[in-house]
């Protein structure tokens, strides 16, 4: 689909950022809060934007919102975020903020003048990649977590978000719940591209939203004793490393007994981590999600379990810590409605996926459009939608942004 | 034990270079060969062996030898070496070292000058804790390690041997077998810290070594299907992390089915290593030993059928690459009986860890000595012995070599 004179293209503006984040150990990008690179991209986001006229503002907890037209109440903010999974695709986040400056531009070449304001916003670290909490911007923005325990989360080479949100030019002290600048958002929109074959089940380039699982993080630290791997007899062991594998074939079975429950071990762990030594602690990060709060506690439940019988099996111990959590998220019913008003009759989808979105919609009626991934891979390096699809996003979010804003 | 005039401690030694290498995150020391830790620890070595007049030579291979009266055939060696597991005890390796030292002022202090040379080595990279491979620098100058495949060898961050040795002032074409340097030795004397109850239970402060496992390193790369760990289905998961699992537990049980085997994971990498992430590929390093080849082999290949069955299960691939093989030793049997002569009713222990000494021991007649480990804890940070069992083993030592060299 060939885009109008003036305007850009969500995928050409992907381009520009395409050698941004590179990972070249594990493929795909590594973008995470507030580091190097995450700075990078939203230096090129505030270039972008203010090239458009755009006037862009930081938030106390370093999301950013660029207005088109004066900031004020009862605004459309559409938006997403710029960092990635560690290792994870070119589209999770980035669309979203590339497809809402294309359809600023769309907008713009065909004259309208929004009666509303408009704001394209980036929230900081929606992956948790550094930190550990998904979502932490929004959540930080909307009051749901706490700031104390904010300041102190460490990423793994124990760098505090306090001290990188100071080395970012922003003041520590002032993060937190922000009704300033939430309280001028009226209506909340975010395109992501799709994490299934939803879409492409249904052959539909663009989707709407109904609900999010309700999901959390959870750390799982077993402590045993460290020792030599060869010196030490199978019987003198408490190595951390059998409960912790234990847990991770729990979590399968868990979750495979709940009706749609996911249960994750993507990152795990042992340390000194040295191939001749018997681990002395071993952390295991279980990701836990199903349609409702009772599944998804009953599945971290039997897992806990599980762990606490399979440490004490092997002489260890388990502290589990609970690192995040939100409950099931339906989004607006009658902001959906007026979009599939404007849509047509689009697909409507329920996602495994947490978002912005799903925080915001706490807050303000909230709406997500998904675009089609042909694959339904996500979180790795092949991520993708057709750049067809990109652009019937564009074409449908400005013509959503037209209703809200005009 | 008070030390004789004029002499220095191992204890004391150890004192000097206690800061060098600590880590901070694991806990314990990370020194790992030529790295900038293990460089500083060498150049400590050099000027504590030049102080005492020794001539200290690096051999092709990055080990360095510092040689008491002229070089030259039927030497008696002695030494270990000074690198560490990562996050391991300030014992294993370095205690070898500073008690040569010692052993050589204690014999100065009481006016023996040796008939035949003797040198004190210290080899590089012994645990593999870099590149992988144990007891690297022993091997290479022995001429059991292909110097192709080590030049290829890469730590973590992708430097190859080649270019870390090169980085230390070596000539990477040079690395290999090194009948020059090895040629000159007559007889090798390890001196270790036990990593094991043995001597604690035998009420002695010193032993010998009768024999090591045999033992290898194995790799196995499980691959998978990277993906969103929300919306990812279950029954659409390829995801390694459960044939991985399933492998740790594996390597205990078919260790249990061997007498005396030992089968440890102690190091696991997913990659991307993201808590929402599926992961795309896991590593699972296997450290396997027993008493004999026929049984390490056995052990070894109940884990990899396990491991291919869980694999297939998930629909995963797994291929497994043998890093680093060592059949029994058994350290020789008259050099042993010369020892316990001197050193009168010592015990006499097999051991489970792995020893330049065990690689040396297929090309010059070698023995080890041990020091007792109040706890046996060893490749941890508690690793530890008594600063009188340390003045024990410098005088049995000092014993062993006067007999040996004079």
């Amino acid at each position: 689909m060939p885009d109008p004179a003036g305007t850009t293209s969500a995928t050409g503006l992907l381009a520009a950022i395409a050698d941004v984040g590179v990972d070249r150990r594990r493929g795909g990008y590594s973008r995470h809060g507030f580091d190097r690179v995450e700075l990078a991209l939203r230096e090129w986001f505030v270039a972008e934007a203010t090239r458009r006229g755009l006037d862009v503002r930081t938030d106390r907890n370093g999301n950013l919102w660029a207005w088109w037209g004066t900031p004020g109440p009862d605004a459309v903010v559409t938006g997403s975020h710029l960092d990635s999974v560690p290792g994870g695709g070119a589209f999770d986040g980035p669309l979203g903020v590339v497809s809402a400056l294309a359809a600023v531009d769309l907008l713009r070449a065909k004259g309208f003048t929004p009666t509303r304001p408009l704001a394209v916003v980036v929230f900081a670290e929606e992956e948790g990649g550094r930190f550990g909490v998904p979502c932490l911007g929004s959540r930080l923005l909307a009051g749901t977590l706490d700031p104390d325990a904010a300041r102190r989360l460490a990423d793994p080479d124990g760098v505090t978000l306090a001290e990188a949100v100071a080395d970012a030019g922003l003041d520590p002290a002032r993060l937190g719940r922000d009704d300033e600048a939430l309280g001028l958002a009226g209506r909340f929109v975010e395109l992501h591209v799709e994490q299934g074959r939803g879409l492409v089940d249904l052959g539909a380039p663009v989707g709407l939203a109904s609900s999010i699982l309700a999901h959390g993080r959870w750390r799982f630290r077993f402590t045993g004793e460290g020792n030599h791997a060869g010196a030490t007899l199978l019987g003198d062991r408490r190595d951390p490393m059998l409960p912790a594998s234990a847990t991770v074939l729990a979590a399968r079975r868990a979750a495979s007994h709940v009706d749609g429950a996911r249960a994750t071990v993507g990152r795990l762990v042992p340390n000194p981590g040295g191939t001749n030594v018997v681990a002395s602690t071993v952390d295991v990060w279980l990701d836990a999600r199903s349609g409702d709060d009772a599944g998804t506690r009953a599945v971290v439940g039997e897992i806990t379990a599980q762990a606490l019988s399979a440490a004490a099996d092997e002489g260890c111990e388990v502290a589990v810590t609970e690192e995040s959590y939100g409950d099931t998220v339906h989004f607006d019913p009658g902001l959906r409605d007026e979009l599939a008003g404007v849509l047509g009759d689009v697909p409507v989808l329920a996602t495994g996926a947490g978002h912005d979105a799903g925080i915001l919609a706490a807050r303000v009626p909230t709406a997500m459009l998904f675009v089609r991934n042909p694959t339904g891979v996500s979180h790795a390096p092949a991520e993708f939608a057709e750049a067809a699809d990109c652009a019937a996003g564009v074409v449908a979010l400005a013509a959503v942004l037209e209703r809200l804003a005009g």
